[in-house]
Formats: structure tokens, sequence, C-alpha cells
């Protein structure tokens, strides 16, 4: 069934934004992606840990990343992929709702970057770039996440 | 069923290093743990992107997954864990065989590393290390490693 409105931890997450769910799963765009087609995959049910899951949620929630990953790849023509769950605050958690990243991945992708960090920003840097897909970036509106998402709507029919 | 060997891609990993196996799975110590605890599980059957597992196969394993992490926060008195799967070599996969990284994770576990880094350095390592958890690392013997995987057994009794 279809929600108006889906759970992400403390917020209720707008059905436009939201491209693809099962009774027991969906997947949404991110408000901060870290590239293009970093998406989230999230139990319909508000659940902290992955260990908190029922055997049948964790096969649906990660079937549901399956292909959703896949079409994504496809989609944005890239050649691998990413898939991440930061699995409490200490793994870089910051919404209380578990949530699988996928992030289609191509060669020097991230060669993008073009910061320049001092070498006394690297510790803090590391600790909080290497696992932490969560991390704090530019948010973007509500309309642009709803065209994104109904772009990879139709990738899923 | 046990096996004598189980297939990594290219390799034959003894059952020594195995801690814990299904049917369809199977969970194994690391030649290169970047944190304590730092384990793989894998599918059986040699599968190289997580695409072509059957969905029994992406079932079991995630389920496999699930009862590792689990048991191994607790053994490791840790407070979260990392889960990821770099599928595709754009990924950082080195191995064509699907694996997930299980890390048992505490508080500022990563500012352990002491490595200085010139900042000219920077990009290099981000790229390497943000999501490349098959990075090169110091080899351990098959002795360290079948001690480690026989404490882990008896975890999952």
């Amino acid at each position: 069934m279809e929600s108006e409105y889906y759970t992400f931890g403390p917020y209720k997450i707008h059905h436009k934004e939201v491209f693809y769910y099962t009774d027991l799963s969906y997947a949404m765009v991110n408000l901060r992606p870290l590239l293009p087609g970093h998406v989230l995959v999230c139990p319909r049910r508000e659940v902290k840990r992955f260990v908190d899951l029922t055997a049948e949620e964790t096969s649906d929630l990660w079937l549901t990343a399956q292909k959703v990953g896949s079409r994504l790849e496809d989609h944005h023509k890239a050649s691998s992929l990413t898939f991440a769950i930061q699995d409490g605050p200490q793994a870089g958690q910051t919404v209380p709702h578990v949530h699988i990243h996928i992030l289609p991945r191509r060669g020097g992708d991230f060669e993008k970057n073009d910061e320049i960090y001092d070498a006394i920003d690297v510790k803090e840097k590391e600790l909080k770039e290497k696992l932490d897909l969560d991390k704090e970036r530019k948010d973007r509106s509500l309309e642009e996440m709803a065209e994104e998402a109904s772009e990879y709507r139709r990738l899923l029919l």
C-alpha cells in the first residue's frame, strides 16, 4: 500500500520523495546525495538497529536494495555499487531508523572533489568521511527531490 | 555441510578461518582486519556481483550477517556496526566474489590511527579509504586467524 507519508525515524517523508515500496520496505531519494543516484532503502517499520528487523523485513529490505541498486547503476551508466548500513551512532548513523545507502560508482568518482584540506584536518575528515555517509551536505528542495524520484519511479515499473 | 575449503573468488579459504556457515553462506575472519572483529560474510557460490545472487542467497547472506554482526558487537563490547558491500571494482572490490564487510564500531575508533598525511596525499587517501575496505593491510598468519575464528565459532553455537 502507498502512504502519503513514510516514517523515517522522527521525520515524515513525503510520498513524492519515495520512488519504490513494498509491504515492508521503501526507497527514497536523498536530501544530500554524495553522488548522483545516492538513495536510501528503509524498512517501513521504525526500527533503530539492523538486528531488530524480523527475518521477513531483513530479506525484503535487501531484495529491495538489490533491485533498486541494479536499476540505478544502469540508469546512471555506473559500473559498480556501494551498499552500506551505518548501524548505530558510533558507525555514523544520524537518523535512528535502519537505512541502506546505495551509491552508483564509477572510476574516479571521488576525484571530482576539489577541496584541499590542511593536514591537521585529516583525522577529523577521515573519521567523518570514511564511513560516514550521513554527514552534513547541502539540503535540496522537495521539488528537486520529487523530480528525481519520479524519474526513478519509472525505472522500477 | 562443512567444507575443508571455501571458495572466495580465485582463492581457497581454509575451514579454520571460517567460523560460521549455512547451506548458502559462510563467515570468515579477515586477512587484514581494519578493526577488531572486522569479518567477511560471503555466499558459498562464487558470484561476482550482488545482483547475481538468487533471492534465497540474498536473504540467507543478510540473515547470516545480521546474526554474526550482533554476536561480534557484543563480544567486542562495541556499540554500533558498519555493514558494507563494495559491489564491483569501482566501489573498491578487489576479490570478485560478493562479500559483506562487518565492522564492530566504538566511539573514536578511527582516532587511534596516528598517521600524519601531507595535504597533497589527501585526495588519494580519501579515494582509497573512504569506501575502500579492501585496501592493503598487513597479512596475518593462518595460526592467528584460526585462533580468532575458533573464538568466534563459540559465539555462534
